[in-house]
């Protein structure tokens, strides 16, 4: 018996009045006396329950999908609006949704915390809502982004000490982080055709680049949308690793870093299943995100991945167990916790 | 019998004098009377064919391949150094002396041009050295940096009428441009494992989200590196494509964008050969270039990628034969035109 397990879905569907009290917000940037309090967001348990049971729960009764790890809509995260105090607010409020939606529907959705980043703001200013989204809400893990600058790429990489705090944070609760940018506000980069592609690739070569694992051996990372490039190019990344005399990948960086299936066909999910480790990969499909159609070629939805890995001729049944199951419980230990004190 | 045309290739093994030169170049920026004049670069002809012989030619024998479009080594352009009048002076270098390697190795390599684009700058200023390059050196294609301040990403996407200057040059004279970036001064992008993958990436993203090829039907665009994440995303980009409400890709872009096969590693060019139609795909290597090692795991050099089209099971003979030498005389007709005027 498999438990399938999302590990990357966020809630786009919220309702209405979130991105109404948003706009309220950013409109009063600069304004103090219009600045909204976050009591006059009124969102009730219905209007939840209306927007998760039409939406992600539809899909994922119809698909066969049974959790999903949820954490805030990633494009409205949009840390480079305004200063700390509004991404503060922000963040607030919806780590607070999430939570309210795994106190609903508590056998289908774990939360994930987003962070109060503000571009040239000290990333140490995130441990309070950090502390508060897993001790208050049971968060099993976080997204961070590398960018928070939306598209101007303005912070240090992932390797600099600059991020220490988070990352201290991070080990001492034992929870990994998806590093997932936001809406790029750069009219070079398309937000989900090529930012959370580019910054899925930059960040896995930062790493590569440097020894973080070294001072963090326990820091786990989660690449999204299957790598972006890397697997792809797992051929370069190899080679690079080898002419800076990094150690092999495999001990440099995969006891570490950890891939979604966030790839929207057959062929894409049996490239990664090809070059990268299983225990590497964790099943996930960001759905309802950034496709939503239906694929013209199959009849079905883009994003339904579960099809992909359950049509895999690469991967074994008990592969795609631990791309479905074992391996999300062991990289979100306080997942796998909560599975077990529920007796699964 | 194929002819072996590897059309991503830089002069990765200039002679020293070359970087020495620019040095000074560089060091002299706000020092007028500094600034080293072109002549006092000394470079023989003895010395140029010494860097190809031991080097790129070397390895095109070993290999097998027969001949390579040879432009200016791309992390070398580095736009974003200095002013235009920089870029200028630097970008006629380069380009004389491909040239000259290609007078000198008539049979083994054909010219394409380094534009001396510098940020902030109209693109029409790079027209007389474009000219120069086809009409005296007898250049086949042109490298167009969509991000000439290295990493910053503070031009327009490619649809902007901002590049419309050298598009209208690329028609008239019917060469494509391989879509290339040059150094990242960002610290968060490495050049060869961030920089280049993003930067294909992005610009065929920017691509698909316009319909530039409405007002230049006859344009061509080569994306390096595979394609970036593109390929391994392929049915992201289908459905976001679907979702924009345009055309089929193979409609949208697949007349006027092709991709090279600069993937290290048998894996990723069977996705690439899987996915992406085999009259899109062109032989390159990028060799000497980002990844020199030999890949333990093959024995071989990683960028040897003529293994892998060999190799490939996907791939017919005759599918072989366009992607090594028919597609890439069909994209660029005036290396078509040189080899048919020698019988080839």
């Amino acid at each position: 018996m498999t438990l399938i397990i999302d590990c990357h879905g966020h809630y786009t569907t919220a309702p209405p009045q979130l991105a109404e009290w948003r706009d309220r917000q950013i409109a009063a940037i600069g304004e103090p006396a219009a600045v909204p309090k976050p009591s006059e967001l009124a969102i009730s348990d219905d209007d939840i329950r209306e927007t998760i049971e039409a939406n992600q729960l539809r899909l994922m009764n119809e698909r066969g999908n049974d959790m999903t790890l949820f954490s805030p809509r990633a494009s409205f995260m949009a840390h480079h609006v305004g200063d700390f105090q509004v991404s503060s607010t922000w963040a607030a409020i919806c780590n607070e949704l999430c939570f309210r939606v795994s106190e609903l529907f508590p056998d289908s959705f774990v939360p994930v915390a987003m962070l109060p980043q503000s571009p040239g703001v000290d990333p140490a200013t995130c441990i309070p809502e950090l502390v508060r989204c897993v001790e208050e809400y049971g968060c099993v893990g976080i997204n961070l982004n590398p960018d928070p600058s939306g598209g101007h790429w303005t912070s240090p990489p992932l390797t600099d000490r600059h991020w220490y705090p988070i990352y201290e944070k991070m080990v001492e609760y034992d929870i990994p982080a998806m590093v997932h940018v936001s809406t790029s506000c750069n009219p070079a980069f398309h937000t989900t055709g090529a930012h959370y592609l580019n910054a899925d690739t930059t960040a896995f070569m930062q790493l590569l680049q440097g020894d973080l694992f070294e001072d963090f051996p326990g820091l786990r990372f989660l690449i999204p949308h299957g790598g972006g490039a890397v697997p792809y190019h797992w051929g370069r990344f190899r080679g690079l690793a080898q002419a800076m005399e990094k150690p092999l990948l495999e001990e440099h960086l995969l006891n570490n870093i950890f891939f979604d299936t966030c790839v929207y066909h057959q062929p894409g999910i049996d490239l990664l299943n090809t070059v990268i480790p299983v225990d590497n990969v964790l099943f996930a499909s960001e759905m309802i995100g950034a496709v939503r159609g239906i694929d013209p070629t199959t009849g079905h939805h883009y994003d339904d991945t579960k099809r992909y890995i359950d049509a895999s001729a690469i991967l074994t049944a008990d592969e795609k167990h631990r791309i479905f199951e074992t391996n999300t419980r062991r990289v979100f230990p306080r997942l796998d916790a909560l599975l077990k004190a529920r007796g699964i």
